[in-house]
């Protein structure tokens, strides 16, 4: 029950060549006013899933900058993360009934993690559903407490919302990832929203060397003297990947030599992944320049940054999206993004700035083409992208959101007892 | 280590309205002679795989006859089964090197689990490479060791067999599954063949009304009033999916009423078999007839079943071939089986009697044709199939062997006693 993870040291003065000297200081500068300041994050999971990547990197920068940061788990029997399961699933909008036992074992587990939760905080960051019952057994003390909602709320099943509202209620403050994803009958003192962030300097964003992806890309089949287009993204109907096909068959017949790379991840526990897997195929057919990519084949990190690396165009055709991250991914590596207008994807692609967005099969053929043939414009969209991911998108932007909000809540606090 | 493993009762008596009594007789006064024999079945897994599957019925059937039959599986490191999977697979031809290192371990475990050996014991049956190494840690006192190998060893990767050979050669018996598997230079006194078998009474084989087949058939979405193709294996080059596709395209020319279903089980550490599978489904295309099923889309032993129940005609195009025995379950369903001439196949179709054996893609179509549009001789090899299956390739068939084979060493035994 609560284990605390371990965390690598990471510099934030190691990040200095690629934000700047300026970002740098001035995170120091926020952190020195909170300098000792006791934080507890606290998630399902130390690994897998994009909350476990954010913690890997803040947790470590939060220690840098002076805070005395630290992440626990929370653990449960398997009934338990069956329950928060159905938790998570519903808050993004299945259709699933919430029967009193599911409650019951939620709850339940949420206060056998409090009994062991211990130490003295200023801050208490509660990532997501699973842990966020764990504030009704517990006693705040001198401790603000945060609530970061990493998912898409927008369809919300109303049971569970209804379940969570008031549990949520009790936090002092609460961050989502878009203002839409805000639920309207939230009450609640502090609401902030902040995006999610990349970390540049890991093996899925770092720099790698044009030999290098060309040694990895050319390992799967692929001709790195031809152009490559490269959807990124999971095997599902609402990533459009038939459409992506479409587009490219468009494509193909003014320029034959592109390529098409789809990559995606596969779960063995996912039925409808490697049904959707083979829909994908069989629409397909047998053109040898359409790759279809993923985990189970050897295509990890290091693999989807070389194919970011080396391709010509980056597609994200979405039609349903949470914030769409592998978006920032693709602009980090300064190539533009046709994309679906979906979920967080119009705060990264910028029409006609850092990609284009588009609706249908169409008018994404026609935008790919044009990146195609304006090499130079191409190149400029995607300085233009990486710029802007350098500015909103990394995580010493997502430091410097918690260091704000820290502040914020201590300056209530402060306020209060000067009343 | 060496941990037993708890089988469910079954009654030989249970298989008389399908084997007929004189079998059911027969069976009981071999095994007269026997009655009160200690008899220890080792293998490596109690769950997956044709060893487990025929332990659990061989085993409770010779307790109904009166052997004090057991059944125990080794257990070891993760390093050793990494190991005894190289041995599998280079004992089935894999060009695999195998260094002092891999020797050693096999070795260890092999003496770690001859160390918690024990009981009294007039019969060791030892199936597979995987506890082979036992017998060289152990006095064999009064008891008779059979190898069972159930592998097709006639590309065997020599390195390997040379490693084995020598264990081998101290068992009392051998037994392989087709003559054209025993290894030339196998040196021993008592070598016997046995094809394999399968269980009538299990969820795999057992009777399916037609109603409950039609709604599992309709429930994968096909149309159970449309004749049906079915291939079941799994989906890799040996088993030619492929070429059964182009059949199947050459009989819809003339019969554009056919679906054809490739079903096969798939593993989530085995990128090869889902790459084939991927393979397949491009070549099939968007063709809606053509159904690709497997275990992750809920296609078990029963689903199987049903398949076999309703297909019209059974194929399967092998190129390479260890036994086969899903020709067998086909056949006991009364389905004439298309074959290729693989393996052990030509022993289960009778060419032009219970199924054909065919080579290449046209003769294939040809005989599916030919069996569609001869709808009287189609049942009449069905139920020759059938009779050929109960016959030969049945549970109690395989206890028969074994009784033969104990009774036999049990002679050899006395023999040397009287000398």
């Amino acid at each position: 029950m609560l284990s605390e993870v371990t965390v690598p040291q990471k510099g934030l003065s190691d990040f200095a060549p690629i934000v700047g000297d300026d970002v740098v200081r001035e995170l120091k500068s926020l952190a020195g006013k909170l300098a000792g300041s006791r934080v507890l994050h606290i998630n399902s999971t130390s690994y897998g899933g994009g909350v476990a990547e954010i913690l890997y990197t803040l947790v470590p920068l939060m220690r840098d900058v002076g805070l005395d940061a630290h992440w626990k788990v929370i653990s449960g029997e398997p009934e338990f993360f069956t329950v928060t399961k159905a938790f998570h699933n519903a808050l993004q909008g299945m259709p699933l009934s919430l029967d009193e036992k599911a409650r019951e074992t939620y709850l339940r587990i949420c206060r056998l993690n409090a009994e062991h939760f211990s130490g003295e905080w200023d801050f208490v960051v509660i990532h997501d559903s699973q842990p966020a019952g764990m504030i009704r057994y517990l006693s705040k003390g001198g401790a603000r407490w945060v609530w970061r909602c990493h998912i898409d709320l927008t369809t919300a099943n109303d049971t569970y919302w209804q379940f969570l509202d008031p549990i949520v209620e009790q936090f002092d403050a609460a961050i989502f990832t878009l203002p839409q994803f805000v639920p309207r009958d939230l009450r609640l003192g502090l609401v902030k929203t902040m995006p999610p962030c990349i970390d540049p300097m890991t093996v899925k964003n770092d720099a790698v060397s044009r030999d290098e992806a060309v040694r990895i890309v050319e390992g799967f089949g692929l001709d790195s003297k031809r152009p490559i287009l490269l959807q990124v993204s999971r095997f599902d109907p609402w990533k459009d990947p038939l459409g992506v096909v479409d587009a490219y068959r468009i494509v193909k017949k003014k320029r034959p030599e592109v390529q098409l790379v789809l990559l995606g991840s596969m779960a063995s526990d996912d039925p409808e992944g490697w049904d959707y897997f083979e829909r994908t195929a069989r629409h397909v057919g047998e053109d040898r320049d359409v790759h279809l990519l993923h985990n189970v084949k050897g295509c990890g990190n290091l693999e989807v940054n070389a194919f970011q690396v080396l391709a010509e165009v980056v597609i994200q055709k979405s039609t349903r999206e949470g914030f769409g991250l592998v978006v920032a991914e693709a602009l980090w590596k300064g190539k533009p993004v046709v994309a679906g207008k979906a979920g967080g994807i119009p705060l990264q692609v910028l029409d006609g700035r850092t990609g284009f967005l588009v609706e249908g099969v169409a008018p994404c053929a026609e935008r790919i083409l044009y990146l195609l043939e304006h090499p130079k414009e191409k190149e400029e969209m995607g300085r233009a992208g990486r710029k802007h991911v350098l500015e909103n998108f990394l995580c010493t932007r997502n430091l410097k959101d918690y260091l704000e909000i820290f502040t914020q809540l201590r300056e209530q606090t402060a306020a209060v007892r000067n009343r």
